[in-house]
């Protein structure tokens, strides 16, 4: 967990974006900001966020958590917390008018227009001329590049994953089981690996369920000749990894073992092409190459990753670029996925996930486990 | 899953929503909104809904299982599924102008203000005169109230925990072991149960950690003396079940047995209150009037229950009136927690929760759990 120190800094980034936006505090409503600015990681709360310190707003489930953390190395601070005697949006209004606040920020990615209007109706009641400004990207900006504490955390989080795998492979993943018991006994395994919780849904997908990018595990029985597409991550400390794999039960045929070829170069030549500088379109046009080479460009129809961090879905996309959209640059300190996927109807699917950290060099694979076709019996 | 019948009765009542809303079609994007009105469990997607018949957009990833699920007797009536070639947005825009609609309804507690502003620069680019109206809980009020497949679906959900908490209580609670290790096991014990996957994450809080309503599972060891919460739900056919007990290791204290006794009393009160008719807040307030006798008001914070359904939290919210908000009035087919709770500092918590659903002439428990302090050594 971030300490004090780490929080002040995230602090006085922050603080840089509220005076460029030209408003005199911040209201963030997204539980991963405040979890990013303050360690309170509670799915509720509003961070009130000046120049002059934070105002918490939490409801009676985390106050005592709360005095805990606060007593702790990591307390966040500046930090005053504020009690919800009845709604959170009553509480905010009471505490910007408290604050003498006329001009406030929102996370217009997060509030929702249902909120919004709320919010402006109860502002519309003081008669203070309070005025609330969505702004893009408010805390996302500053998550998107690691600092040494969350890069940490990633490593640490991906590095568990070599185990975990390891066991799987040891008899877990075997023909004749259901991929529900194999989804079963993996996520055992990442519970006894220390992981808080999973960072997603489980995925065993075998034979023609491959096929369905979103499949999750069924009743379906894995038997000689399948692909088995496995996906799953956990989160530690907060942060999240996420990993897949692609094995065959049996001996697998030609097409299987030419599919996972194809994959697997698309993949490789995805992570070497990692760099500061690049965008992350081009990481994703790499792979999309090798795959259109094998004739596999309409079977991959995804992106090619996505960034890794408190949330399991974040910046940077790496997806192909598109129109008005302009492709992120990567910088050292990001950490996203790697996972071209290709999917046959029918027949069924390969997908190779790994999890990298953008370095001044290039890249660090954080995730280690083999990529090869395995095979179990 | 709701068959094709079921679903075309849901669209004749959204479409009385939406004509009485003064709309040509409804922009759907909450992801549960799409599940229950075309079976389509994706995490994305946009559902366009007229008098004429529905569009669903989906991206790549979705094709095939949509193609499976239309082919078989739970296809979605009048669905017409609309490709994404670039971006959710600029498809939905296309889509719009295609239908040649000008006045389109938005769940308003669902867009998010960055969104909407989207959508409005799309739409200003067709110059068409396009206008998005914010509606508030467009489809929610549906969902209210369960219809008979629901009702099914959620009774089998909530009976299943009553094997689960046997093979809980047989063994896998017991002092030395540590809160996560239980976790793993009841986790096991869920995905055994045949959940899909877990409706939260699931709390086994022992001890003072009980005193933390928000509290998960973490390193401490369950001993003697320890009141512990269990509290956790799975997910069965797409709906939510939720339970909690609170049980004690080796021989309670006379200060644990009273707490429990009181959150019994206070819980039966409540379950016993509940029938058709009665405010919401009056099932919360016959709980809270049995705490505020035995001097626990204060230790008694939260509200006494949520709904349940495709969310594990959504209406109607069983809590004190508060100001302006006016309390639900219960209806037959309503299905929600009732799980008051006392959690002392330094000490520990009890909370017992258990589902109902109301009925003509009061409710059905829908949870098969015994509620009484039970010890384990």
């Amino acid at each position: 967990m971030p300490d004090t120190q780490t929080l002040a800094a995230r602090h006085a980034r922050l603080d840089e974006v509220r005076a460029a936006a030209g408003v005199e505090v911040l209201v963030l409503s997204n539980p991963v900001s405040l979890r990013y600015l303050t360690n309170h990681a509670g799915s509720a709360g509003l961070l009130v966020a000046g120049p002059g310190g934070l105002s918490l707003i939490v409801d009676f489930r985390y106050r005592e958590s709360l005095r805990q953390l606060q007593a702790g190395p990591c307390a966040c601070p500046a930090l005053t917390v504020v009690d919800v005697p009845t709604t959170y949006e009553a509480a905010l209004l009471e505490c910007l008018a408290r604050l003498g606040v006329q001009r406030a920020g929102i996370e217009a990615g997060h509030v929702t227009v249902s909120r919004l209007a709320t919010w402006e109706r109860l502002a519309g009641e003081q008669g203070r001329g309070l005025v609330f400004t969505p702004l893009e990207r408010v805390v996302e900006r500053l998550r998107l590049v690691k600092d040494a504490v969350e890069q940490a955390s990633l490593r640490e989080a991906a590095a568990r994953l070599t185990g975990v795998t390891q066991a799987l492979f040891d008899g877990v993943v075997r023909s004749g089981r259901t991929e529900r018991a194999v989804a079963t006994d993996l996520e055992r395994l990442m519970r006894e690996a220390g992981y808080e919780r999973l960072a997603f849904d489980t995925i065993v997908a075998s034979g023609p369920n491959g096929a369905l990018p979103h499949y999750r595990a069924g009743d379906r029985v894995l038997a000689r000749g399948d692909l088995v597409v496995l996906d799953f991550g956990g989160v530690l400390d907060g942060y999240c990894c996420d990993l897949t794999r692609t094995v065959a039960i049996g001996t697998p045929g030609s097409q299987a073992r030419d599919l996972h070829a194809a994959v697997l170069e698309a993949q490789r030549a995805a992570v070497d092409a990692v760099r500061p500088g690049l965008a992350a379109s081009d990481v994703d046009a790499a792979a999309r190459r090798v795959l259109e080479r094998h004739g596999l460009g309409e079977a991959f129809g995804h992106g090619t990753g996505h960034g890794l961090g408190l949330d399991v879905h974040e910046e940077p996309a790496v997806s192909p670029r598109r129109g008005a959209v302009s492709p992120a640059e990567l910088t050292t300190g990001m950490v996203f996925t790697v996972e071209p996927g290709a999917y046959l109807p029918g027949f069924g699917g390969v997908r190779i996930e790994d999890d990298v950290l953008v370095t001044p060099g290039g890249c660090e694979v954080l995730t280690h486990v083999p990529r090869e076709l395995l095979t179990f019996d």
